[in-house]
């Protein structure tokens, strides 16, 4: 920290997410400029070679078996295949209609334990072993989306499934084992922590506004772009530097419920906000996370009120005690500073 | 993974921890036996020399100011000293009375916003640049955790302090940007997630039975070691693989309640664990936290639910778009399998 900055001389603020209920500490202090604050880790070029990536096509047979792929003809060439995970977190072994509840090593405590039914699938985004999603079109993009959104509905069939969380681990750090471009759906027997505090925080705003959180968002200086069906932000509390919400301009509660012409215009959108990540911070490892809501949400009272969005994360700066131990986060880079690195700077999504 | 293991025949289990509300998932898929479960970044001697550390003995001109020292004689050489942090997440240029909503780029969102008042400081555990904490004898580790008592007892004057946070990263991969041992207490202004969860938790577990939580753990399986006043247990639903919860036998709400003779015994404990993990685990990174009651808890009430205890997470996974997204974890090893590793590893504290 050589120099002296604008961010160096703001106080630091406390802010709060209304839609996580979540404190997270903007700290001036703590910061390099918002330019600077390029990864350490990139992510270039693949590290394992194609050859031996069973994600590659030719290699199918070492894959855990195919659920679906895109063409679904089975003699034309694969653009994107969903498989099983090889090393499944949950078991697809399922008891449809038994009792979820387990029988075996609750230690006394049968009250806090389920059986580990779910599914945890993998979506192989591309059949070559050097191209990234955002190397994709649009439209290819958007048939990633639209992959997500057919699995999804698969798997809504299955009463004890209460959430599906789609997620993306671009980079070792940020958790991905496998350099080949994937995403990954883990169907749930619970609702989890995040989901619960956000229909709780969301369903308080609605009563005391007769509004939906999200619908209300007024993107301002925190504006990055925005696409025909979508918005891209920086949300007002970030928990971490350059963290991103693509939001559908129109309420949606269900993720699902994407169509195919969205489904493009999302899929420009995201491609442009990892473009832009990579060219500002220096092509970082990255997560990203459909929020959405739980598969049993359908009726009238609780769908106004719910709204799904895409949360994109780079990954810049680790976790500490600090973090563990109280659930905030501190973040070096007030909102408004990414929002504004992020918006200047100019890409074509056109290639 | 090689050969079958007994935790591959398991199927996997989600477990609740009604501490924290949270959904963990048991999966042995994804496990390797626990006993191969070393960490690949061990933190072995320290990185930087004690020449160019400004927390040795010899160079605290080169350190933000200092709040106290042990012992406290100015002339005698010290044991531990407490110091601000020179790049503190909030700011101690307090108006103590003033108002804590902030004025200023809250983008029209007053009502989320509140300044960013605390105190941010680091405990320099021991004056010798190559001597971490599980080196001391458990007589010196009590001195620590005084040090940390006293801390509280100080800002516990700051009215708009709601909850002080005490905790240790240790290994540049926990965090630690520093390799001299020492820990970190941050005071903030508002009471952070966790900790409301915690409340709520364990309220509720009181209006259904009448009794804490805490008190009511029943270590079984999970137990690791005991002393004179703590237990050391795997809990139930550990979100991490090895993480140790060390918990006092007699109900306390607060941990600044912790007298001379229990920091002794605590001391002994915390470092009995803290080799443990380092014997069996390859010496990995790791990060403890004292999870405590806001300092506003004292009516006869609340103080009857609430029943402090230390954290200890091991770093041996990474966190990814799963985990961030649902706020869910999976862990590859089972807490009973967890604790019998750690119960049968035999070491001596005498030094």
């Amino acid at each position: 920290m050589a120099s002296s900055t604008p961010e160096q001389n703001r106080s630091p603020e406390v802010r709060r997410d209304p839609l996580n209920n979540r404190w997270v500490i903007f700290s001036p202090a703590r910061a390099k400029r918002p330019s600077d604050f390029k990864s350490k880790s990139p992510q270039n070029a693949s590290s394992n070679s194609s050859s031996s990536c069973p994600f590659c096509i030719g290699n199918e047979h070492e894959c855990a078996p195919e659920i679906f792929r895109v063409p679904t003809d089975p003699k034309s060439d694969w653009k994107l295949r969903i498989i099983e995970n090889l090393y499944p977190a949950l078991s697809r072994a399922v008891e449809k209609d038994g009792d979820p509840r387990c029988e075996t090593s609750c230690l006394g405590y049968s009250d806090r334990v389920v059986k580990g039914f779910g599914f945890h699938d993998v979506v192989i985004e591309t059949p070559v072993h050097s191209v990234q999603l955002s190397d994709l079109h649009p439209r290819e993009v958007g048939d990633v989306l639209l992959a997500y959104k057919k699995r999804i509905e698969q798997i809504q069939e299955y009463e004890f499934i209460k959430y599906v969380q789609v997620f993306k681990n671009h980079g070792a750090s940020a958790g991905a084992s496998m350099s080949h471009s994937h995403s990954q759906i883990l169907a749930l027997p619970v609702i989890p922590p995040t989901v619960s505090t956000r229909l709780c925080s969301t369903k308080e705003f609605y009563d005391q506004t007769g509004k939906c959180s999200l619908c209300e968002v007024q993107p301002k200086d925190l504006l990055i772009d925005e696409a025909t069906h979508f918005v891209s932000i920086v949300p007002f509390a970030a928990m971490f530097p350059f963290e991103i919400w693509i939001i559908p301009r129109d309420h949606s509660s269900h993720f699902y419920e994407l169509d195919s012409e969205k489904a493009i215009d999302l899929g420009g959108l995201l491609k442009l906000m990892l473009r832009k990540l990579a060219v500002q911070l220096n092509n970082p490892p990255f997560n990203f996370m459909i929020q959405t809501s739980p598969l049993q949400v359908t009726d009238s009272q609780q769908l106004v009120y719910t709204h799904w969005f895409l949360q994109i994360v780079p990954q810049l700066t680790g976790v500490g005690g600090f973090e563990m131990g109280t659930g905030c986060y501190i973040n070096p880079v007030f909102p408004e500073d990414a929002a504004k690195v992020l918006r200047e700077v100019n890409i074509s999504t056109h290639m």
